[in-house]
């Protein structure tokens, strides 16, 4: 009986595999220099003692927790440790990794390998990774299937990213609305292999449209003479496999959803959607968001190569490399401001960094709210008066800031009016800016993250400039 | 029976209500403009049949829905919203708004409002919005429980933020381990009320040590005449109350958990943590981090007043208001540099800003993975070489655009060059203090999240203008 926080016991089973792995690594090395002398017997027992030791920890391990291993651990590390566990468990281990880490572990696997994996898949394991498999391997699988089972994974696959279809599973338990509570309780007690997770049975007509539910519990609970049809809810939180898999999660959190049945257009059951994999989606996708705005296009193995990384970063930094053009070309333009009063080069930063936090404060706010569904079209106009609002108050009061600091520093009052005056105004239009961005990407059909955080900066620090200098130079150059 | 996506319903019904609102709103206001006139009778009987309306539309609302458009509200709707479903379903509603929502709803009622909902609320209820109620009003319902359930909720409220403690359900079934599977499903039929989600029953000795668990699957399955105790899982994922929620939350993702036993020191059941509070969970720390990354300390209604929101956005934009004091600085002292070639003033934002958003992208990166507890201590040095590589690779190659953007606007191939270095430096610089800041703020028992891009942007920035400076002062001035 294990009553430890299984995570304690999850870091210390990562330790040890790094430990072990590590002491390898310095007895292949010793190996590799020792190998010309006699001393070799001896050290290849050691290194075959270590690797059983290695074995032994791993097989102690849940899938789940190797999964966990593989993600923390470098590239050559990672393969080391698949290819030991590869034959026995690598279809639970591939379903538990992120896809990142899966695409790394599978690339590194010869066709003959792979072939052998997907022999021992199931159509719902399959359907899992098929993203990630080569197209001709995964069609020779197919080929192996029942006829209705392949026609249901060749279904499965053609729903696009971020639909409910590309998150359900097609394994699921349907019942006849005809059947009485014992013979539900009974076809179940038959099948050998029930899906997990499971709380609910799906309920359907002999046309296989749904027409309710059961939760397990009403199972245990009822009279076991009664018919399904008799106490099965019929109003049913359902989807069709085309939803947006963000709405569905919603819907998810805001019912308390454990499994959720999922139709055709025709009312019919085709899969299941389990709240497993609407977690892991919420994950994937608060992940997203994250980095999105960071300006990295996909998500990135944390031990991917210099080189995939690199690119996958490159696209943003160059966008706010030609952005900063932009704002050196406005710059330029008051070359002969900031030559009469080479202070206000010092000063121009200011402003503009000021600006782009600002900004960045409402769009973080934006993105969260669109996201889940919290700004109606009626609102905008709301928002943006209470984002102007709210910068006002920011702006005269960090404004009053910097006009204190440009007095005691430089002793110039004029200066400091400018500035602070210039403050005010990026800040308030920093604040509409950090509205429309991601509001305007959202309407485009774009992810309201996605580089809204390097787009943003662009404008704000050339408003900055713009707004600061160009007062500066109206104001306080005779 | 409902076999439409739910929330095309929930936006159809949210957009009703929102309607409704503005209908009853233009009419208020006529009547109020029509005061002194013979129309009044009429106008109070269009408004009193819009009221039935909106009563009537919010009546077929779920909770979870009515929580939902009480989200979307702006705070004066919000509340008149409240006020209508309050008596009826006041309970329900306020579990399913956010903390900042729910404040606003409770901050609007008076002293014996609230101790008629409170007076409603069983143990668990109260637990979960304890923190929003006055002291005094809590401690005068509490006297009013059970002195068993009185000490429970008590206890409970001892748990710190962010444990599972703070998370986890005081309702739950336990079951002597000496039951048959019969007497087991005989008590749960004899209980009136199952707490939501049950996927498995804890079994417990006579001590209340938690011994085991059986899945609800099981017992329908199993054969009714055989003990708990033969039957049971006795390798039970278990939590403490003070084992850190977000540890917790990756355990239900990695082994796709519904439900968990939550146990004190002495192994006794003391909870139960289910996935609807993970997954709540889950989504309040990843908007967390979003915001907090942006510099937002902590969550906010988004519609709230201008002054809190002002207020919750100050602290952050202080800091980095006297951060860009030192950018300042730094600029000032190379006034002599920039006045000989004017031109620096206007290219040194280019490689501050540049710099920033390297930073961000590695720090994106690593908060998400300490988040997940994907690094090792082990690995940091791994990863510093790796994020140095790719800030590497990319400074080559923005470092080599903006030269050739230097040379073709500017026609100076010196400063080309001198912006080029001093690129490669300033995002190598940026990449090791994107690492180290998170990292840095996590050993100190700090969110990795709060302000590290504030504080990253600052210390990018001026290293960027050091760096464009120093080597523009040491290489072009002669």
């Amino acid at each position: 009986m294990q009553t430890r926080p299984s995570n304690e016991i999850l870091e210390r089973n990562t330790r040890i595999v790094h430990d072990l792995l590590n002491r390898q690594k310095i007895i292949e090395n010793l190996a590799h220099q020792q190998s010309n002398r006699r001393q070799d017997l001896v050290d290849s027992l050691v290194h075959r003692q270590h690797l059983a030791e290695l074995d032994q920890q791993l097989k102690r391990l849940h899938s789940a927790d190797l999964g966990h291993v593989l993600e923390t651990l470098p590239l050559d590390d990672r393969l080391r440790i698949w290819r030991i566990v590869m034959d026995k468990r690598g279809t639970e281990i591939l379903l538990e990794v992120s896809d990142a880490v899966r695409n790394s572990m599978l690339g590194a696997m010869t066709e003959t390998e792979l072939r052998q994996l997907l022999a021992h898949m199931d159509s719902n394991d399959l359907l899992e990774i098929a993203d990630d498999l080569p197209e001709a391997l995964l069609a020779e699988r197919l080929t192996q299937l029942s006829s209705e089972e392949k026609q249901r994974v060749q279904e499965a696959l053609t729903y696009r990213e971020n639909t409910v279809g590309s998150l359900m599973s097609i394994e699921m338990v349907q019942l006849q609305s005809s059947l009485t509570l014992e013979q539900a309780a009974q076809y179940l007690r038959a099948q050998k292999d029930l899906p997990e997770n499971i709380d609910k049975l799906f309920i359907v007509n002999h046309r296989h449209h749904l027409v309710g539910i059961l939760s397990l519990q009403n199972l245990v609970l009822g009279n076991p003479e009664q018919r399904l049809e008799d106490v099965m809810a019929r109003d049913v939180v359902s989807f069709t496999a085309e939803d947006n898999a963000e709405q569905a999660a919603l819907a998810f959190e805001r019912y308390d959803l454990v499994s959720a049945p999922v139709v055709n257009q025709r009312g019919q059951l085709i899969g299941r959607l389990t709240v497993d994999a609407v977690m892991d989606f919420v994950r994937e996708k608060s992940n997203e968001d994250v980095l999105n705005m960071a300006g990295i296009n996909t998500e990135e193995d944390l031990f991917a190569s210099i080189w995939s990384s690199a690119r996958n970063r490159l696209t943003w930094l160059i966008v706010n490399l030609f952005t900063t053009f932009i704002a050196a070309h406005i710059i330029g333009l008051y070359e002969d401001t900031i030559s009469h009063l080479v202070i206000l080069a010092a000063l121009m930063p200011i402003v503009a960094s000021v600006g782009g936090n600002t900004g960045n404060q409402t769009t973080a706010l934006i993105i969260r709210a669109l996201s889940q569904g919290q700004i109606q079209q009626d609102k905008t106009a709301y928002m943006y008066r209470k984002e102007i609002g709210v910068s006002t108050v920011n702006g005269l009061i960090l404004g009053t800031i910097v006009a204190v600091f440009t007095i005691v520093v430089y002793g110039n009052v004029a200066l400091a009016g400018v500035i602070a005056v210039a403050m005010l105004i990026t800040l308030i239009l920093a604040a509409i800016l950090g509205l429309t961005i991601p509001i305007f990407l959202q309407k485009w059909g774009r992810d309201p993250a996605l580089g809204s955080s390097v787009i943003l900066t662009a404008a704000t620090d050339s408003i900055g400039f713009f707004v600061f200098l160009g007062l500066a130079t109206m104001l306080l150059i005779h």
